[in-house]
């Protein structure tokens, strides 16, 4: 298993999932900007914008290589001098808020020191929760961890829970999905079979997207449901520049920032002290997102 | 100088800024939400949105004490059992996108062992930059400054440079304006004046900000002013969650989630990889950001 083969196989895999995703919003298609990084690779980073079903999203793919900086050694807590990284990594707002935000990200890392690990997974956030959605959702995502190892989905479903949440809103991101890092050989399945997993996994991502996507035809959205999702997607912020691992180090360690922040939403929204209506669907949405659930 | 003095001096500032800010604004009054710490004290977190000048804005006073926590300890690097906290903060996002952002805080901070100190300071991010009323606003911080002593201007107008700042984006947040923290008799002034120099910069905020609002007289904002506020509130956004300290720490230890994000704007924007104009205002508002300078 050559790095070259993990970073082509996951170029083909970014090309492949933007693909699929000019199919789903059926009129819009993704740019493509080629960066380089001084110390060593570069990416591509694909983005569409006004689509008909994604009003901004982000597929991009990266492989870099370089020395192991200061920030990296403690951040990362890496031992080793020089390091590979290869990844794709995903962000989607959809136009309607009845249409979930997602994410994913596959990533294939090593040192010089012949260490190396996978991370990834997937993970949903709508605006409004619909609990047969999440099912089906969670559904697939179990369906593909346990092609791969019977103990998969459980780990890595309530790893995702406890990393997409919001601690200082007493929230979780969404309904959480996948999530998992440092995965090597010793997790039970062998190097080669890790890297199919993260292949299939980004394979899958498109279908599960297309799923939540057909699930339910909606009206045009209410000037109601339109702020909702402006306020959620604030919160989509508060998790990414407050809480997430990537994004932050990312930043800190002098990322490609346009890329790392492509996460970003739109447009967000905040109001002081927000209060909904009680019984309301939005107060339904908050009270999923207060606890983990067993959507399965 | 006793803490219940300087609690009540500030919780008296507060009143007066929002009072001068109702006059300027000319039409909306601020809202006043009370709360309380389980640990030890509590505040008032005075709000107003919708005004003729101000969109959205908040005005916050908090009186909190109780034990270093664990986390305290570390972030705060604090020897101590137990300490007491005050402050006022303040920050105002202007309906018009050539009015700036402005935001303030004095802060006062004590432990049992008998350390104590003060901070705080006043910075400017406008949306478009005009040199003639950067020079004014660090002409009046300056006068203040000097009124105290003769090193302040010079030992705060960098600190709040080098704080104010947003790295990822090789990008000042604003004009700047000063900052300082820490600060003890052995800054050259007695415990007392410092108290006065926070009180006195406090009561200048008011007129700072009216200095700026009365500045020039604008037409009714343009659609492409309007979304380069939204681009310039987004990095707004950003600087408070990925670098600001204060909001940082509040995050991290617990703090009163909806008064330390009262500093989020109503609304922001993000473009991938947005491209201005070149010899545009925009741009040339990206070339003073680009930099600190003298603005004196």
């Amino acid at each position: 298993m050559e790095k070259e083969l993990i970073e082509s196989r996951f170029r083909e895999l970014q090309l492949h999932i933007c693909n699929e995703l000019e199919k789903i919003d059926g009129i819009q298609k993704f740019d493509e900007d080629q960066w380089t990084r001084s110390e060593g690779g570069g990416g591509f980073t694909r983005t569409i914008v006004n689509g008909k079903i994604i009003e901004k999203g982000g597929v991009a793919f990266s492989a870099v290589h370089g020395d192991v900086s200061e920030a990296m050694r403690k951040q990362l807590a890496l031992e080793g001098n020089s390091f590979f990284a290869t990844g794709v990594s995903i962000v989607l707002h959809p136009k309607h808020p009845r249409h979930p935000i997602i994410h994913m990200n596959v990533r294939y890392f090593e040192l010089d020191s012949g260490k190396y690990w996978f991370g990834g997974g997937i993970d949903l956030t709508p605006h409004y929760v619909d609990e047969d959605a999440a099912k089906l959702f969670h559904k697939g995502l179990k369906e593909k961890c346990d092609a791969f190892h019977p103990d998969f989905y459980n780990k890595f479903k309530p790893w995702a829970d406890t990393y997409f949440s919001l601690p200082h809103r007493k929230e979780t991101r969404g309904i959480g999905g996948i999530f998992f890092d440092h995965q090597d050989e010793s997790c039970g399945i062998s190097k080669n079979e890790l890297f199919n997993f993260c292949v299939e996994l980004g394979e899958l991502f498109s279908v599960l997207y297309g799923q939540q996507i057909a699930f339910k035809s909606h009206d045009e959205a209410t000037e109601r449901e339109k702020k909702w999702q402006l306020t959620r997607r604030g919160r989509y912020v508060e998790f990414n520049l407050l809480h997430d691992r990537g994004t932050k180090f990312g930043i800190y360690s002098g990322g490609r920032t346009e890329s790392i922040l492509m996460s970003m939403p739109p447009m967000a929204e905040w109001t002081y002290n927000l209060q909904v209506e009680k019984d309301s669907e939005e107060q339904k949405t908050l009270d999923y997102l207060s606890d983990f659930h067993d959507w399965i």
